[in-house]
């Protein structure tokens, strides 16, 4: 028999109560032994729910109970949620978490606790929901040097995307039909700004190259400045536009790290992922490219994902998992400026006037007041220079990465 | 220091030695020890290999190494790889495999012998190729009532049914082009006709449901009756033809288990999955679905995961996998009559003398003297009945099972 307490129960942690409940004898097979759910708890009062029993609100009960073995952090933010994970922790028993912004930003500290208990701290939900990405990166290819990893990392940007093409919505539209639909939070700028997606690039780069990668230091640009026209531009030239979180190695072994919209060809596998679901691209020097796709977000899916680190720990008290990362990744970090790439552009002008400034790579579309195309590649320093003397030239309406191949 | 040996030096075996000494920094790195190949087992001669002073033809010299700790089985075929996997398991070696023929029919057997020696017998490598896919049913989905599996399991066949559709080739035109470069055997018997899927798709349910279901009791129907104008036919309806392995939970606990051709929406994200890649697909009742997706065969692929299996062999030295499967899964599969599915049809005459028959769910073609379609759902028992009568109205030149929602 072993016991657990969820922390928070919000979404994630009310789905990790409920498919506990539902799946237990699953579970248990599964597991050869019990799990129990002895505490929930939340500031809030939830007396007319099925879990109302266990619901608590002091954490020191939790810390203090010797029976409780694997406490499951859903509280999300890296405030109370960081505290409560170190007590956690220090008083000996293994956390699992699915908060991002909370390993992002302190899982180098929390997992040196961890490895200094002989516990561990886990957090598969954290990146890609449901998608077993943490342990199939760290377990399945570890005889690969992993030369690059590009993910759809965010739902809520992708399903946003999503409509604009498949509904011809705008953005603000787009948004809205996401509120509406619970995808995206009443204030939505961790998501569409890229901050979300940019916690999740630098766990799985922490993960694969054992640095620190802190995400204020990762260039993040969001998807607020995507046109309805901008995706039917990029359509009619066989592309989709997508917000990728990249980290790509390069021959010296730095890293290019990146948060931002990116066309891509219809051709590649990522392309196909649409509405609110992840995905995410592995490729390395043996396994070529792999990738990992389910719903990256929702209660179940995420609660998924949790229960399949609890059950970890439960099956291996004594056993450490491998995972760490030490010091700063940030010399490991490349020089964007050097990163070679087309470049979209939408400008008012037509095509004639742009010869002066780039080669058209591909023209996609051209109007008498606008034209849209694609760039030959350059470098990002490159592309800095030229976008000056475009702007001088004719107006710049919007330009987007285009991933190379 | 830990030291392996490789028993058959073909593609994948070739590939394991030749991964292992290009990535061994990495490897060496991730597992905190080093990892060597000791020996590499075959009867024909590779002297001007570099790995030529590696190379022995006597099984009983690693059998007695007590320094080899790990041993690799990639001579595939159920015979010498039977005998040789039996002799290392008793003699406490951990054996790592990419052979689904061999884990297929005596699986059930090398597992019972690994656990009574409280050692390890792997196959990452045996589904899936490269693709993280048993470790991660395993590990990662542990919390799901697994309700169905569906894959896109064989990459020859796949590689065939993409050439059709995209270079308009008959399915001889096709298979004599994957036998060019090296994607089809000179006989491809077990490919086109199934039977490699077949083993596949019952190694992740024995691995799934915890029973043995043998390859000989799963219905088996392979691609070589698909023509190029069903392709074509389906294209025009928005379907692709993919040969799928699938097994799916009734809600009373038995399984439809098979292998065959299917008609499935291009919506579907298995639609996307091109040339010799493969794609496997999990629905959970928690995680929803989720996709796994990479090259199903190939050198350097397939030696990824036979290393993610040897490294992860020798980290666990003393750990026993929680990976077996007890007793006939006979009696847990369901009766293919009761399957409910719409059905594909070409037929010759129009579409008019079919009302008599079927109800058309989708008329995708017609000329003159024939017609293709899709019928409403209905049930195999149903199905049969039915064929019987259309073939008495007007001849049947091809039927494939569509996917159903």
């Amino acid at each position: 028999m072993a016991k657990i307490a969820i922390l928070g129960f919000g979404t994630v942690g009310s789905g990790v109560a409920e498919v506990l409940t539902e799946n237990n004898d699953i579970i248990e097979q599964k597991l050869a032994e019990k799990l129990e759910l002895k505490y929930i708890l939340d500031v809030r009062d939830f007396s007319g729910s099925p879990f109302a029993d266990k619901m608590i609100k002091d954490f020191s009960v939790i810390e203090n109970d010797p029976e409780i073995e694997v406490v499951v952090e859903t509280i999300g933010g890296a405030k109370i949620a960081y505290e409560f994970t170190k007590r956690a922790l220090l008083s000996g028993k293994h956390v699992v978490t699915s908060n991002k912004e909370l390993v992002a930003t302190r899982g180098e500290e929390l997992l040196q606790i961890a490895k200094d208990k002989n516990i561990n701290y886990m957090f598969e939900a954290s990146v890609g929901g449901t998608i077993p990405i943490i342990r199939p990166l760290k377990d399945c290819l570890p005889a690969n040097r992993i030369d690059e990893i590009c993910g759809i990392l965010n739902g809520t940007t992708n399903f946003i995307l999503t409509r604009m093409i498949k509904a011809n919505l705008e953005f603000s539209d787009a948004l809205k039909e996401a509120k509406e639909l619970g995808y995206a939070e009443q204030d939505p700028t961790a998501d569409i700004e890229g901050h979300d997606a940019c916690r999740k690039i630098c766990i799985l780069s922490d993960l694969t190259y054992g640095r620190n990668f802190s995400p204020e230091s990762v260039y993040t640009e969001g998807i607020t400045k995507i046109t309805l026209e901008d995706a039917e531009y990029a359509a009619s030239g066989g592309y989709v536009i997508k917000l990728l979180g990249r980290a790509k190695l390069r021959p010296d072994g730095k890293l290019y790290m990146m948060v931002a919209p990116h066309l891509i060809k219809k051709e590649c596998p990522l392309a196909y992922i649409e509405d609110a679901f992840n995905g995410i691209m592995i490729k390395g020097n043996a396994c070529d490219e792999v990738m990992f796709y389910g719903r990256g977000a929702g209660k179940r899916p995420t609660a998924s994902a949790v229960l399949a680190d609890v059950m970890d720990a439960v099956r291996h008290r004594k056993a450490r998992k491998n995972i760490y990362w030490n010091g700063s990744g940030n010399d490991m970090m490349a020089d964007l400026g050097e990163h070679i790439y087309p470049m979209y552009y939408r400008v008012k002008s037509s095509s004639a006037k742009i010869g002066g400034v780039y080669k058209i790579a591909c023209l996609l579309g051209e109007s008498p007041d606008e034209c849209a195309f694609i760039t030959e590649p350059l470098s990002g320093n490159e592309h800095k220079e030229r976008l000056g003397l475009l702007e001088k030239a004719c107006g710049v309406l919007s330009k987007i990465r285009v991933l190379e191949d």
